[in-house]
């Protein structure tokens, strides 16, 4: 969902414009780092670790054009101050910039730098996605013999947020080329809508079976008996295993328990935070009432727009309760999949092992 | 939300025209059966108990204006075939009208038993609400002591629905008269958005401390432990008290037995149905793609709209799962409250017994 190009013009950063799917697929061209901030601040490239990705590759692109990459870096690192990843991947560039310079190399060689690190970080993630998937779909076989599976994912967790193919959409996708995906319920995920408009849009893409459902009728699904395991990507991951990602996860953890349904957990190790001992201890982002009091869709001009620039659904002046994420306890977590490995049953042990383990392998 | 009006130009029933909340509120006057047959297929008007009442009124206008009844009758109780209250209301008024004329009586005559008949069915719609209010709080005092309960509802259940004050929303609605109502948290209710668009027009009205969540977004509610009980209404009870209702419901049943969160069904005795002997015979009715897969506002117009004359939010072509509602078992339902008593736990016998009382009253 993002590739460095040279044409002959010279190098740039060719970007799926997010804002636009699933209505059009268009692609945006970075020529320098300040239209890669402002495609950042617009939300046409998300994701934390693509976000990570964009930015080095946008150091890269200012070294290699010849602008200044300090100022670049900051800028960059600045777009969208609480992705941690996005300052992580533009420090990683940077540095191998510099650490060439100081080593006495020229400013071509530092870029050349610069762009290897942006590169080998896009691949280890691409990597991460392709180990997580592996990994996921060795345990859906041991949980769920024989195949077949309908799987329910919540919000986007493929290719549109990832150098790769994504977290729990990626083990979705390993099922389905391995022809043993029945069918991927797609929550829509209020109410952003990131599941009827990218984790659709991905589906279709790849020809999977899929079918969107409005949040609140999943309950129906489970009770039918219509599916066998739930996919979900993380935020953050307390020491203790509590996990918090986008809202509507627990209350689809709740439903997987009482039916006795696998509920599963995909993401990278580096989502595991040490820091934070349990899951009371994270705190939960409340988000703008107009999010949910107002509808929007960017590809369609509407008239009458308000406030939040969507369209009102409720009274005016409502205020609405609109957590970002919930956290589910490690109790109603079935199994937690990394790049390294499964955790089950989800414990504080378990997880800090894990831990160890992905250090050594980095070691 | 409907009353009979007498300007000198002859009576008129005057409807809120729901399409158009909560942008706006506009009346409809209706001055003959067909403009109200217009209103009711329209959805200006809706919500079973309203229907009914609506239909009477219907049949009455004709006959007061001189109209034929029969016709009147006949296009009234067609206007919407599965609306079985409609055809109930409009039989209602109708056998008044002839009754009075096959004893001797004229035409004027007989028009006013018709609009009686009207009235006392509008009366006792009003009735039965103030009675399931009444019980619905005294059940609340007794689960909750110490009030300042925090109420969480799903889809609309007020006046808009009703003759009188609604079923669940009467409940919440009487506690915030009796100085007991903490915060009413209101589901969005996707996908039509009833929670929203209703039941937020609602409570602004009557000044209610009210809250609107997306759906997905109650569970971190419940863990946060900010939910004291769950209100809602109900399209159809089983002889065995499963509880059939909007979609969304049910998920809402599992967080709170999770929670030991009490779950209270609010709905007159005619909603239970001793012919449908338990859940699995209730069929549940699927409804278009294009509810989930687009997202409408009839209140503002937009460019671009599809089949469905809404936004799109999901790629072209997708499918959607989108049941009209679901069924919650009776284990999970603490309570049922009609208006001639609450019963908790909810078994067979005890339903029946209610039925059976419910028809004393009745002789």
């Amino acid at each position: 969902m993002l590739r460095w190009d040279e044409p002959p013009e010279g190098p740039v950063l060719v970007l799926l414009d997010q804002t636009r799917l699933p209505a059009e697929e268009v692609e945006l061209v970075c020529t320098d780092a300040p239209a890669l901030v402002e495609a950042i601040r617009a939300l046409a490239v998300r994701g934390a670790p693509l976000l990570g990705i964009a930015g080095a590759y946008g150091v890269a692109l200012a070294a290699v054009r010849g602008f200044d990459v300090d100022d670049a870096a900051r800028a960059l690192a600045g777009a969208r101050p609480t992705a941690v990843n996005l300052a992580v991947g533009v420090r990683r560039a940077q540095a191998a910039y510099r650490a060439v310079l100081s080593g006495g190399g020229d400013q071509k060689q530092a870029a050349g730098a610069a762009l290897a690190a942006a590169r080998a970080l896009h691949r280890e993630d691409a990597e991460a996605s392709a180990r997580m998937a592996e990994h996921g779909l060795a345990l859906l076989d041991e949980l769920l013999p024989g195949g077949g599976h309908r799987i329910l994912t919540h919000c986007n967790t493929g290719s549109l947020v990832s150098g790769g193919e994504g977290t729990a959409f990626a083990v979705a996708l390993a099922a389905h080329r391995a022809g043993q995906l029945r069918r991927l319920w797609v929550d829509e995920t209020r109410p952003l809508l990131q599941g009827a408009r990218l984790t659709a849009y991905e589906a279709a893409r790849h020809g999977m079976a899929y079918t969107l459902l409005t949040d609140n009728a999943a309950g129906s699904l489970f009770a039918a008996g219509e599916v066998d395991a739930v996919l979900i990507g993380a935020d953050r991951i307390a020491a203790d295993g509590s996990v918090a990602n986008k809202v509507g996860s627990y209350p689809l953890a709740v439903l997987a328990r009482y039916h006795h349904v696998p509920f599963i957990v995909v993401a990278p190790v580096t989502t595991v935070d040490p820091d934070t001992p349990d899951g009371a201890s994270i705190e939960v982002e409340q988000r703008a009432s107009h999010e949910v009091t107002e509808v929007t869709a960017p590809q369609v001009p509407v008239a009458g727009a308000e406030a939040g620039g969507g369209i009102p659904v409720a009274p005016l002046g409502t205020q609405a309760y609109n957590p970002a994420f919930d956290v589910t306890p490690p109790e109603l977590v079935t199994a937690i999949v990394t790049e390294v490995g499964a955790v089950s049953p989800v414990t504080a042990e378990a997880l800090a092992e894990l831990c160890d383990r992905s250090r050594q392998v980095t070691i």
